[in-house]
């Protein structure tokens, strides 16, 4: 299978841009062609993204506060933490995928609903009682 | 602030094809412009994912066994499971973001790790002890 | 109501009533002894706690529905199960310690709010708005 | 080492010792008094014990580092707190109990499984490999 629009050819490695459309077409295809889809029920990958989400809390679990960056992290630990990001990510997707919905979609639209919910506070509309902690 | 490459012109509403790099920028500018960058420490957003991990969680906890595509829900339920799904990622991507990492590469990478994994199974390598379980 | 107290004389084995003060007791002995102390942090044991949460959770992620009492499971599985379900309950503890509250006391006083808050239905007082979906 | 028993004539407020077989006995009667028993299959379970931890997160989540015994936190913060603490053992309890299980037994068995697992350091078995990462 050829997967169109990598056009970051010329550009530094790490700039690709990869969508949520891109990472639901390939799952959908490596789960198939593995016979896999039939364990993906709604509450079996919502269990396996609470299990991955597990993995990813214990790469954290004993550091102490982790100042911007992870300084004085190895390249091993980044890439350990890189990996268990993307499968909470993928069991995200597919998760969103099999209830049909478009998650990309719904990740815009709750930003727009969240700015509109947490209007930008400027001099003239100070309001101190706003704190992420309401951010919901 | 303007998005360019919304060159979905004409499609259906639905298609637009959204990229984590999108998400990631939107997400800098509404936590910059609200001051809320100094709240945005790994283990915090670590500790905001897992609330909203767990706020998925309540949506699918008193249902049983639910199909694909959320047969009988209604239209209030499968907004609120967006809006948990949104959260999950936001949370992620600003995870990844303050940690310094590019998700969408490293969720691309893990696939094609897996697909070396978990070759595909055909009558001729056919290999029973592969299954899911192991997908980590 | 009458709660017996924990003298299971007599009793089938297997009903040696623990008590989490003693949980307690022994997880401080077994910290303290190894020099462990130090890393148990409120978050650090909270995201240790959500690592085990993330551990049962895979036990039960790929299994479809489970009936009640485990049925076809085999003693590997269900002793794997019992080890996730006390990891959980050994952090539990020391993190309820560490913040220096009482987890046992606190557990009855939230039954008996949850009595309160979600009176038991009788033929006269039958209300159908009440469900555990709403028992926070 | 000895565990003194339950009965704590003479000490101090908030050391009566709950047990969980209490706990097991009285959230057994508060759902089957409710009608609530058809709804605790071992995976709805699980999930509500995943939104209890979520919400256990959420109180952390914007912290920072907290120090031990809460300092600066108002009484509030500390009930509810205790509030979360509890709803993550509650379900904890049922889990268990649904699965046929005697958590209390399990979590000092596995107490005394790790307590083999990583011995006591002293100056004469130093090994420096151990730590608390590998605790599972």
């Amino acid at each position: 299978m050829e997967y169109p629009n990598n056009d970051n050819n010329g550009l530094p490695r790490a700039t690709r841009d990869v969508s949520l459309h891109e990472l639901s077409t390939r799952l959908a295809e490596f789960s198939q062609v593995r016979g896999w889809d039939q364990y993906h029920s709604p509450r079996n990958l919502l269990l396996a993204l609470v299990g991955e989400v597990g993995e990813l809390s214990e790469i954290f679990q004993w550091k102490g506060e982790v100042g911007k960056g992870l300084p004085n992290w190895s390249s091993a630990e980044k890439e350990h933490l890189e990996e268990e990001l993307s499968d909470v990510l993928l069991y995200l997707v597919l998760l969103a995928d099999v209830c049909g919905l478009d998650l990309g979609q719904a990740a815009l639209a709750k930003i727009i609903k969240n700015a509109i919910k947490y209007p930008v506070i400027t001099p003239h509309n100070n309001d101190h009682s706003q704190n992420p902690t309401n951010s919901k």
